[in-house]
């Protein structure tokens, strides 16, 4: 049995980065690997079977990784400690926890770049992210400034200390829908374009944070209730936007107030990426 | 007063590659990022001060970060719980954290990549590293596959789990004489680029302690000495070899045998890269 971890990941902003080879897909943006994420528990089985906090579940993106890189049956059991289905790469943590995990019981003798292009392979193929696991190999605040599979995407870091990062989960929001509509493509890509442009100019916590509400409002994506929550906090000093793909609300500072919108997560940034345990 | 922390780095094997543009010179090769590394404490002063250990020192490679980054004159402190002074990076250390500080202290703005690019510079200049800033900016036991400062070099890992490192100082070797001979400077490079490229075949912890083991002896830089503890320590199961470029062994698995030798040290692998405290 092996065990591995990848953190969880939040996008304040994105832009989306199509290509026809999966690899140099992906998206452009800034967003918080948080340590709060997946761990994932790799046995050989009698056939493949996956399970979500303990739950038997199809595990799409995790099972086109195992799909290359398990020479036998496996059990993969992904165990979250953030909530699992939009805003938190729930998809790209698992598959990255898995791969790394894969790589170690059958020896594959693989890199860490290797494991997360094949990680990346997967979300990008299964349609279920586009930048969140170079961002989670990384750990940090990360700023994808290419596109693309660990090797082939660029990142930088926003310099940060031990901070804790607040979110409370107001309702669910339909990626699929989101993503299929041109003209909110076409509106996430310039506003998403624009707010890099303005991060690297000055790379910091406030400002990701301050770029990331103009983009959940200047998109549109923000609901009304979020856009309550995020004033809330602000209102009380700290500063919050919403979680790219998610009706979630994030902060940092004082973000009591998100209490009142319900239970309110709490996670430190997670330094450096995912790992074997 | 702001802090900041960087791992230390051992090399295992190195090629040196020349550049006449110093963010392009650096190495190839591969090391051990180790969570026992440096801390650094900044405050405002009345002239500059470099102390390591609590002692005055003239800090040349940190003192080089001070003249691009202070906007006034600043006391700094680096502590260190590695030995300075060959083989454990602490020049790079050293600059690297006191970079990330000086960006905190001063607003500046910068990401950790332009900041490490400082750090990169300021070793390459005079002459203390080639290598170990992008791998103290990224922990984890990192593969240069490419030279040069932190967005230029192109980096890669060999996974781990959570592993210990014993080390044991034997005797101290003079870098500066090692790296004037030509004759040896050849011998590095070539079985420099021969070891990473069997790295890269497979990359796993127990080829790169077997490569550097054979790089160690085939550039006759291993000491009688170091060559018996890396004896001993096989002998008792574990893998050992020498630190670059320092009369210093390190070892994984048991590295008890390494007692014989001297006063072990021992360090986790460090998980995740420099960080502000």
């Amino acid at each position: 049995m092996v065990k591995a971890y990848a953190p969880s990941h939040i996008t304040g902003f994105f832009e989306i980065v199509e290509d026809s080879d999966p690899a140099y897909m992906g998206s452009r943006g800034c967003g918080m690997a948080l340590s709060s994420g997946c761990e994932t528990e790799v046995v050989l089985g009698k056939k493949d079977l996956f399970l979500i906090n303990g739950e038997e579940a199809d595990a799409l993106t995790t099972a086109y990784v195992v799909e290359r890189l398990a020479n036998e049956p496996v059990e993969i059991s992904s165990s979250y400690n953030v909530p699992v289905g939009g805003g938190f790469g729930a998809s790209g943590s698992g598959a990255l926890s898995s791969a790394y995990a894969l790589n170690a019981l059958f020896s594959l003798g693989m890199s860490l770049e290797e494991l997360g292009k094949v990680a990346h392979l997967a979300e990008v193929e299964n349609r279920t992210g586009l930048g969140d696991v170079i961002a989670q190999m990384h750990g940090g605040i990360v700023i994808r400034r290419e596109p693309g599979a660990p090797g082939i995407g660029v990142v930088d870091d926003i310099p940060t200390g031990d901070i804790e990062v607040g979110y409370v989960v107001l309702g669910s929001l339909s990626t699929k829908v989101i993503l299929e509509d041109p003209r909110m493509i076409r509106e996430i890509n310039a506003h998403g374009r624009a707010a890099l442009k303005e991060l690297l100019k000055v790379p910091t916590l406030n400002n990701f944070m301050g770029l990331s509400k103009r983009f959940a409002i200047d998109t549109g994506l923000i609901s009304e209730k979020a856009r309550d929550a995020v004033e809330a906090v602000e209102e009380g000093g700290g500063l919050a936007s919403m979680a790219m793909l998610g009706d979630v609300v994030f902060a940092v500072g004082n973000f009591e107030p998100l209490s009142d919108f319900g239970e309110v997560g709490v996670s430190s940034i997670s330094c450096g990426g995912a790992r074997l345990l």
